[in-house]
């Protein structure tokens, strides 16, 4: 019996083009992470339901992949990497000590909608700072987002940041604190809706003098992070702590001399509860639309559910998919799947006794840096080429019995058609290296 | 209320120490693998049930994590890589083309019985070149095997291959065909139980003569393929095709040069169903009671169950988990967990205000290659020391208003307190490059 080969709606298979640059990108990060000091982790898929939902099995939320497990136990697949670092810290504390500087580049599952274009199965990739409460550390964030997006070749994009803390201040002096939720809602849609509509939806909570007074406050942002923050301190009549720690940040800023674009934007308020100091979004500039791609902010404490150790953290996360997509999106000058390269090299095939001999030309070029394939049967040059052309492979070294006596293979450059006969292996690899980009 | 922290029976969370050490394995294998060309494929952790099973659901293999989704579908996670693949180039075969060479590293799940020191969730990293027959693929599948261990830093290896149907052929002279299930049982236990319990085995399914006859064969192996395939040739009373393409193989190992281990051994026989060709395993020298560490073998048809398109391939699979627990053995000269370095230096912070001074420090530093963290609190000295200790980072910054004014730092070697004073930041490179390794 035939089975018929499909995949869950929501599911996706990647194919080589697709994997080749999502190993690229996740590589990249990485590095940078590492560069910084963060170490990766990883935890378990599955978790009891309790553990991740914070209550016992029965009416989950739906969008939680949960069943019985064999040994009747309530499981669940993660849904976030956050809940899953928090029950970490809880357990691994003492083993890791603080303040802790982790990342973790993991897949989620979320048994959404899929009508909305989401998908069921996807990655996020999280990196935190916790056990710490300064502005060198809220700084440090800032620092990773940017090297991570520059590392990913992005050239054109733009960190917002705020604190939550300046704008309930700034409520606190209104004396309209009581509809905060609202308001922060409002706020929250200014990039969407616009100042005028933003300004109709907050007389319906405030009055008008006050709607306007909010609408200034939430426009005072800029680049230039010091005079923004004049134009705060005058609003709120002095200089608040937290509009300090903001301070510090941009003194940080302006001495280390980071090349990014930080913009000053009380506009910013991210989700209501979690966060409770600065907060962070990145726009692209081409692309705003798709609205921010890297996300985050100081929280008070990460693992209260599970322990009484108080963990104050500042961290944010990137999202992979949308990062992505937008990468391969022609306003970024990104390239398109079809040409993504699957090797830098092919060695054709013209017997098959010749194999010995083109292994050594292929160990010759791997050493040299280069992504070598070797095709492991004779078959017309017609058709090797056409093999190479459908995955983008740029070079083909075309090698017989007289090279082989003679210890040179010829190379072609498929594009440009440009061949040299009779090449030693070290010019061999010249030529690829002249060609390349 | 508060949740009690813990994990599933059979699962793991990952120290920074362990995940560092896997990741660097991981890359290093990803390194390989496309350096020979391979592409990385990825699927869903989640099936249908009928399709990773080959049936329906209900009474589904106790292994394997099955349930009812919240579209009352029934699905599993994945078990393994292998029945993915097929069921992915059943699906994708023309997108990908043929011949299609692939890795795929991830995690599978099965919920065994964890007292063997057996897990539920662990890495698989499969390798497989599809679509093609010939001994320069089979070939191919034994390079890679060498280049990534190799790539992992391991030394003393050797790689035992051998031919399904070699043995085959050998039984079928004797005559005992019937009893080749048994017989392959018995001697894949060889290793084990020595040559006198398999002779005693061998003797309960066939004569003694026989048993005899068996032994000798098994044991004409050796690292000198040409002999050794001659001492078969000679009990098989002619080359066969079998013996032929092991030849191939041979030949081509030769003029390669590829400085493996590689020996003939008729005594590994791998799985009795799967593989129809070669087959391979990977002992290492110091370790050989672990077992093998990178198994394959080739097989006829890998996607029969989804597709009426004839798809024969080779590969291999590389036991990650047990791998890495052999690097840390002290019999590899592995590095112990606790020495693992999370960073390779420190910048100490002497207070918040040189954060941007430090940035500076840092950025260089980077670029220079290392891995560089920054401490984000004014705390003791001693405190800040210990904090790189206890994480094994080699390499301390210290720098205050004095360094900040004359753009200089002072470097320390935390083993073997060794410091330059003063030093500008290519100096502190240069310092730390002379003392890394």
């Amino acid at each position: 019996m035939q089975i018929a080969p499909r995949i869950l709606k929501g599911f996706r298979d990647a194919l080589p083009q697709q994997e080749i640059v999502r190993r690229d990108a996740m590589s990249s990060l990485e590095r940078t992470f590492s560069a910084h000091g963060l170490v990766p982790i990883d935890t378990p898929a599955l978790e009891y339901t309790d553990v991740l939902l914070g209550k016992g099995g029965g009416e989950t939320d739906k969008q939680v992949y949960s069943f019985e497990d064999h040994g009747k136990r309530e499981v669940s697949l993660r849904f976030d990497l956050t809940v899953p670092f928090a029950r970490y810290m809880a357990m691994h504390v003492n083993e890791v000590g603080l303040p802790f500087k982790r990342y973790h580049m993991a897949k989620v599952w979320r048994g959404e909608n899929t009508q909305k274009g989401r998908y069921r199965e996807f990655y996020q990739c999280d990196f935190d700072i916790v056990g710490i409460d300064t502005a060198a550390a809220d700084f440090e964030i800032l620092l990773l987002i940017y090297d991570a997006l520059d590392g990913l070749g992005l050239k054109d994009f733009t960190l917002h940041i705020s604190h939550r803390g300046i704008f309930n201040d700034y409520l606190k002096i209104l004396g309209i604190t009581e509809h905060s939720l609202e308001i922060l809602r409002s706020v929250d849609k200014l990039g969407k809706i616009g100042r005028e509509k933003t300004f109709e939806q907050l007389c319906q909570i405030v009055r008008s003098k006050e709607a306007e007074q909010i609408l200034t406050f939430i426009l005072s942002g800029g680049s230039d992070m010091r005079s923004s923050l004049e134009r705060i301190a005058a609003l709120l009549g002095e200089r608040t702590e937290h509009l300090e720690r903001l301070q510090q940040i941009a003194d940080y800023l302006a001495e280390s001399q980071l090349p990014a674009k930080v913009l000053f934007n009380p506009a910013i308020t991210r989700g209501l509860d979690y966060y409770t100091g600065i907060v962070y979004e990145t726009f692209l500039d081409q692309m705003p639309d798709i609205g921010s791609v890297c996300s985050g902010g100081r929280y008070n404490n990460l693992a209260s559910l599970y322990t009484k150790e108080n963990l104050p953290g500042v961290g944010a996360s990137i999202g992979i998919d949308r990062l992505l997509a937008a990468l391969e999106d022609p306003r970024m000058g990104g390239t398109e799947e079809s040409q993504i390269p699957w090797a830098d090299v092919l060695i054709l095939c013209l017997d098959e006794t010749l194999t010995g001999f083109n292994t050594r030309t292929a160990a010759y070029l791997r050493k040299e840096g280069f992504r070598v394939e070797q095709y492991h049967e004779k078959k017309k040059i017609s058709q090797q080429f056409k093999y190479a052309q459908r995955r983008s492979i740029p070079f083909a070294v075309i090698a017989g019995e007289e090279e082989r006596a003679a210890g040179t293979v010829n190379i072609k450059h498929l594009s440009s058609r440009q061949e040299l006969q009779g090449a030693d292996l070290a010019e061999a690899a010249e030529f690829i290296r002249e060609r390349s980009q």
